[in-house]
C-alpha cells in the first residue's frame, strides 16, 4: 500500500534512503537454481554508480552489494534473496542547508504534504539513490531472462537536448556499442550513433560550465521476448513496462513503437501486416504455424493487444534535466518565505547516461515478472 | 496474476468479452454513505457508448447497468459493488469470418499465442468493449471524488491527425465545454476550441470516406486533487496514471506536464518555482504555511516527485488509428497461409472522442485509490 | 483492502448480498482449455443450497447459476469467468423487525460499528448466502484440480454436539459416501458413518424441537495433492487452508492432522518417519528417489513445513451452533435499549451438512491457487 | 507469490536462512511520526532469543538489529523500514551430516520436492530463526498499537503436555506477571499460574532428559481494540489471525473464543447476549449509543461476524512437539534408502516458551494491518 514493492511473480520490496545506513531490496519469486554472484550485481550497479565519469556527478560511490539471503554454493534457492548497498559517501552536512527549503523540481515539498515529516537529507527516500536496490534486482532479473529464453534487455541515449541519435536498427544495438567505443575506450555516454554521441557530450559539458543541466531520452529493447507475454487487460505488458519507467525519477513521458508519432498515421499505413517468417515453409513444416508467424514492420514496439509479439520490445522515455543547479534558483521556506539555493556541483548535468542501467533494470523486472506469470498460466498441466 | 484487477484501496475486478452475455464489474474499496444511482452511471455509459454521433460506430448498444450488490437505499454499504452492463447488439456472425485470421494491429495473434485457445468473437476479451466496465467504475470514482475533495476529472481531444487544439488553459476546461458547443448542440468531437473541432470533424469524416482510420491525442486533466497523494518509490502517481492509461486499448504514448519537451528544455527554465499562494499572509495567518504554498508555474502538470503538488494534475495520451478498417488489408490464417481482410464498417474512424470517458474513468479510478491510501496513512491517529 | 477477493494464481473477488438482486463472482487466473458448464456448477451449488432436507432451513431458493464471461462453447478462454446467481427468495420483510435491533451472534453490531451503517437485510455483506458465490467458484477450482491433477477434495459431518463418527480412514472417504446412504437414498446429513450419522439427525430433530440450535464439526480431506504446493513462510499450505476455513461464517476453530492432540504428544511419538514407497524398488528403478518417498503414518496431516508432502491433506473445522434462534433472546437496541428477538424458524438447526460444500469449495481453491503457482515457480524453464 | 509477504496496509516481507549471513525484513506502510529505536526491538528479540533459559536450546545468538532505513531522528519517517538481524552462531558444520538425509517431521523432503534444490543447512528458510525477521516487525506494530490505541497484545502458556494453566481472566494477564514471578525472577515458561508454571518447567525437564520434546498450547490475548476491525468476507480478523497464527512453524491448531467447544454447545447457550455498558446512562448520555454497548459474556473470543466486537481478543495456538530430537529417529536418504538420525542436543525440548513472542508478533501485524486499513476506510472524508 504505501508503494514499496513492484511486481507479482517477481517481486522487488525495497527501503532505503540517500542518507541513511542503506539501501535493500527484497527480491521474491526467483526460481532455484539459478546460478548468481556479487559480481553478476557489480556490472550494472557499476553502469549506474556516480562518478563513473566526467559527464556525471563527481560524487563517489562503491556501491558494494551484499547477498544476505536467498543464494546458496553460488545458486538462488527459490527463496527471498536480500542485497544491502551501504551507503558509504553519506556527506549529510551537504544537505544541512535545505533542512526548511523547498527545493524546486524536487519533492520536498509534495513529502512534506504527504508526511507532515521531513527527511530532509538529499530527498531521503526520494533520491535517485534508491535506484541502486532496483538496478541490483534488475541484475538478478537479466540473469534468469538470459537463462531461461536468451533475453536481452539493452538501453542507450536516443536524445539530448535537441541532438538526437541516429540509430535505424535499436533490436541490433549490443551491449559492448553502449559502453565501449570503437577505439575500446569507455562510451561515456551511452549512445552508440558515436558522432552524434559526442556532440551529446559537448553539449553537457556546455551546460555544465552554465551551472545549469539539460534533459533527453532513452530507448531501451528488449530482443529475445516470445510472443504471448502480458494480460489482456488492465496487466497489459505496455501498462507494467509504462509503469516500470514512469516510477524512475525524472521520467515525464514514455511511448513504444511509434509512440507519440500514431497521432499523425492512418490506420492503413500504421497496421504491420502478418507474414509468415523468411524461414517457414508451409509444405514441409510440422511445426505448429504460431511459431512462425510474425510481422512484416514492427512500427507496434512489439506488443499488440498490450500482449508481446515476438518482435523486439522498443520503447522510449522522456527525463527531464536534473532539477539540482549550481545556478541560484529562487523558491520558499517551509514557512512560507521567499528564499533562493544552490547546489554545490555534485550532481548530474545530464540524467542520461545514468539512466540507462536503471530503465533497463525496471524493464527487465516486468519482463520477468510476466515470464513467469506466462509459465504458470502455460505449464499447469505438465507440471508434475 | 492475470491481470483482471486494478488498485488497491480503490480496486476494480472485471470480466466480460465483446460477444459474451455481458460486462462485469466489481468494485471493493468504496467507502460507505455515498450516494449512488443507476443514472450516475449513466451519464459516462452514454458518453462512450457505440452509436451516440456520426463520426462513431454505428453500432447500437443501449448500455443499460445493473447494480447487483453494494448499494442499499441509494447509498454505498461500505461493501464490494457489482455493475452488470449486458450485450445486446452482439451480431457474432459479423465475425465468423474472422475465425482463423489474424487481424492486422489487433490481439488476434498474441492472444492465440499466450493462450493457446482463441475466442474469435470481435476481439473477445481484449476489445473495447471491455473498457464498459472501466466506465462504470470510474463513475464511482468521480462521484468519491467529488463527494470527499470537490475534485474532477475532464479529459478533451487534443489532437486528431496533424490537427492540434489549442487550449491555453488546460486546466478551466468545463464539461459543459466538452459536452457541448457554444450553441448548446452536442460537441460531438469533445474538443473544447470549437473552431479546430469542426476541422478534426471534417478530417475524421474524410478517412472515413477513404475507409481508413486516423490516430489522435487526449488531454486528461484532473482539479481538486490537494498535494500529498502518490507514494515515494514504485506507486508514483505519475506511474500508476500512466499504467492505467497505457491499459486502455490503443494507447502508444503518456505523458504529463511538458512531457517529451522535457528532453530540449534546460533545469533552469524547466523548474517551477515555489511561492506563497496569492491568498497568503504571513503576517496574519495562523494556516499551516504548507496549504499556502504552490508553484508559479505547472510545467511539471501537478506531480513532482510522483506525488501530487496540489497544481491541476495535466496528462496527454497518444491514441493510434483503429485497425480494424473496411479497407482490404493483407494478412495471414492461423494456419500461415497469405489471406486479406476487410471490416465492414462499423468501427471508429477516430477512437478520439470516445476515448475521452474512458481516459477520464482511469484516472479517477487511480485518484481515487491514492485518495483512500492516503487517508489511511493520514488519518491513523484521529481515527477512534 | 476491502477483503472481496482470496487467492492470487487462481483469484476470486465476490459482491452480493442476502437480499440484494443476486450474488457474482469473478475468477481470476483459470487457465485456457478447461471444459466448464452450469452443471459443473449445479453439483456444489444444490448441495449447498437451503430447502434440501427435514434438518436444514426450509428457504428455498433454487441458486440457477448464470456464467457471464470468461467460457466460449464450453471452454475456458483463460480470461476472467463471472458467475451470477440471482437471489429469488428475498423476503425482505421477514426482517423489517430487525432494523434497529443487533441480534446476539450476529454482526450486526460490529458492521454497524465498522460501516456507521447498516444493510440490516438478513445480514447483508456477513449473510452466509455469500457463499453461494464460494461454492461456484470451488466448483471450478475442483474442475482444474481434477483436470490436472485428478486430485479430490471431499468433506464430511464428524462431530454434531457430542456425537462424534467413526471414520478410520479419512482419506478413502468417497462423495459417493458422503452424499448416499448404503441403500441408495440420500445422505441428509452427510457424514460417512451412517449409523452415527443417524444419531446426529436424531439430535438435530431435538434441537430443533426446542427452538434451539447445536454446533459440530467437520472434516476436510484432499487426495491426489503431490508433494511441494506451499511457500515456506507466511504463505504456508497450512496458514492458506486456516485462512479460508476461517472465513466462512461460524467457524471457530481449524487444525490439521492430530491438531490439538499435538500439546499432549511427545516428539518420539508425533514425528512420522520416511520410508520408501511399497511400491519402490531402489535396484531396478530409474525414477527419482523422491516420487518414491513417503511417510509411514500422516498424523502430520499432509503438510510438513507447511508444504504438502504427498499424504492425504486432512482438516478439521469447528462450527458453532446457529445464532439465529426461534426462542427468544435478549438484546438491545441500536438506541442501547433492552429488547429481545426471536427468528421465525427458517434458519438450519445445525449448520454442518450445508457446511460442507463450502468448505470443500475454500479447500479446493486454496490447492488450486497453490497448484498454478507451483507450476510457475518450478516449470519456467521448459516453457517455451 | 512465493509468500515472503505478510498484511496489506501494514505489510512485512522477509529474508533470511537459518545460517545464511542473517534475516532482513523491510515493513511497509507504518506511519510518519512514531518513536522507533533499536531498544524497542530488542525487548521482544531477547524475549525469541535461543540460550535465555535452561528449559529452551543452549544455542547462544545475541540477535542484534540494525535499523538500515525508515527511521530518522528518532522516528519512523512514513516510508519503508528495513532491519537486519546478522546470524553469529552459524557452526553450519552441525549440520553437515543432514545434507541428504530428510529429518523426520522437518520441511527437508517437503522443500526437496518443492524447489528440487536444498539447503540443508539447519532447514535454510524453513528454519524457526526467520521468526527473528517477524518478531522485529512485530515489536513495530506494537508501537503502532500502544501509540494509537493504547492496545497491547500478550500471550502466555497455557498448556504444556497435560499440564494446564488456570488462568480465569486472560484478558487481565500482564506483561509483568509473563515475564517475572512474584519474587521478581524471570518467569522462564511464560505462564502467568505459578504453580502450573512450575510443573511445566519439571515435565520439560524431564523430557530433556529422555531426549524427547513435549508440546503444548498458548493464548494470545488483545486488549483495546475497538469494534469493528476486520473485512465482512474473506479478510475476516479471526481469518487473518489464524492465517497469521498457522504461519508460524509447529502450529497445528488455532481457535479462538470457545473455540473446539464450541461443537458440543446450543445455540441458547453459546450467544453472548448484547447489553448496554455498566457506564451508560441513556437518560443523559448525548455519546453514540455504539460505544457504549457490549456484550455481557464474550465466549466469541472479541469477535463477530469476523469483525472485532471490542471485547478482549482471545485466540488459542496448539504447537506441536519439536522434531529435531537428541533420540535416535529413522528416516530416509534422498536417495530413498534407510539410515537414522540424531540431533545433538541444541533445540528447545518444548517450543513454547520461545513460541510467546512469535505468537504475539503475528498478531500485532495482523491487528496494525487491520486497524489502518481501518481507518483508511473510516477516515476518508474529514482527511484534507
Amino acid at each position: 500500500m504505501a508503494g514499496n514493492s513492484f511486481g507479482q511473480a517477481f517481486r522487488i520490496t525495497t527501503a532505503g534512503e540517500s542518507h541513511g545506513p542503506g539501501n535493500v531490496v527484497i527480491v521474491d519469486g526467483v526460481p532455484a537454481g539459478i546460478p548468481l554472484t556479487v559480481d553478476d550485481l557489480l556490472i550494472d550497479l557499476n553502469r549506474r554508480r556516480p562518478g563513473q565519469s566526467h559527464i556525471t556527478t563527481q560524487r563517489d560511490e562503491a556501491d558494494l552489494p551484499e547477498i544476505l539471503a536467498g543464494v546458496f554454493e553460488g545458486q538462488t534457492t527459490g527463496t527471498s534473496i536480500a542485497i544491502l548497498i551501504r551507503n558509504t559517501d553519506q556527506r549529510s552536512k551537504d544537505y544541512g542547508n535545505i533542512q526548511d527549503v523547498y527545493r524546486p523540481g524536487h519533492a520536498d515539498f509534495t513529502l512534506d504534504a504527504k508526511y507532515g515529516f521531513r527527511d530532509y537529507r538529499g530527498g531521503g527516500r526520494s533520491s535517485a539513490r534508491e535506484t541502486t536496490a532496483r538496478v541490483a534486482a534488475g541484475a538478478i532479473a537479466k540473469k534468469l531472462l538470459a537463462h531461461a529464453l536468451g533475453a536481452q534487455v539493452i538501453g542507450y541515449v536516443h536524445q539530448v537536448g535537441s541532438i538526437v541519435a541516429e540509430v535505424p536498427h535499436p533490436e541490433s544495438v549490443t551491449l559492448q556499442q553502449v559502453e565501449y567505443l570503437a577505439d575500446g575506450t569507455p562510451n561515456i555516454i551511452r549512445c552508440p550513433d558515436e558522432a552524434t554521441g559526442s556532440r551529446m557530450i559537448a553539449l553537457i559539458e556546455e551546460v555544465r560550465k552554465q551551472q545549469d543541466s539539460i534533459g533527453g531520452a532513452a530507448t531501451i529493447v528488449a530482443t529475445g521476448i516470445p510472443a504471448g507475454l502480458g494480460e489482456p487487460v488492465f496487466d497489459k505488458l505496455k501498462a507494467d513496462l509504462a509503469k516500470a519507467l514512469f516510477s524512475l525519477p525524472a521520467v515525464l513521458g514514455v511511448e513504444y513503437g511509434i509512440g507519440f508519432g500514431c497521432a499523425t498515421m492512418r490506420g492503413s499505413a500504421n497496421n504491420d501486416y502478418f507474414v509468415p517468417k523468411d524461414s517457414f515453409d508451409a509444405s514441409t513444416s510440422a511445426i505448429p504455424a504460431i511459431d512462425n508467424i510474425t510481422t512484416q514492420t514492427n512500427r507496434h514496439g512489439g506488443m499488440l493487444g498490450g500482449i508481446s509479439s515476438g518482435q523486439a520490445i522498443i520503447l522510449r522515455a522522456a527525463v527531464k534535466p536534473t532539477s539540482s543547479l549550481p545556478l541560484e534558483q529562487p523558491t520558499v521556506t517551509r514557512a512560507g518565505e521567499a528564499t533562493t539555493i544552490r547546489t554545490k556541483g555534485r550532481h548530474d548535468p545530464c540524467l542520461l547516461p545514468r539512466f540507462i542501467p536503471m530503465a533497463e533494470a525496471m524493464v527487465a523486472i516486468v519482463l520477468a515478472d510476466h515470464w513467469l506469470r506466462w509459465c504458470g498460466q502455460k505449464n499447469w498441466k505438465s507440471a508434475t
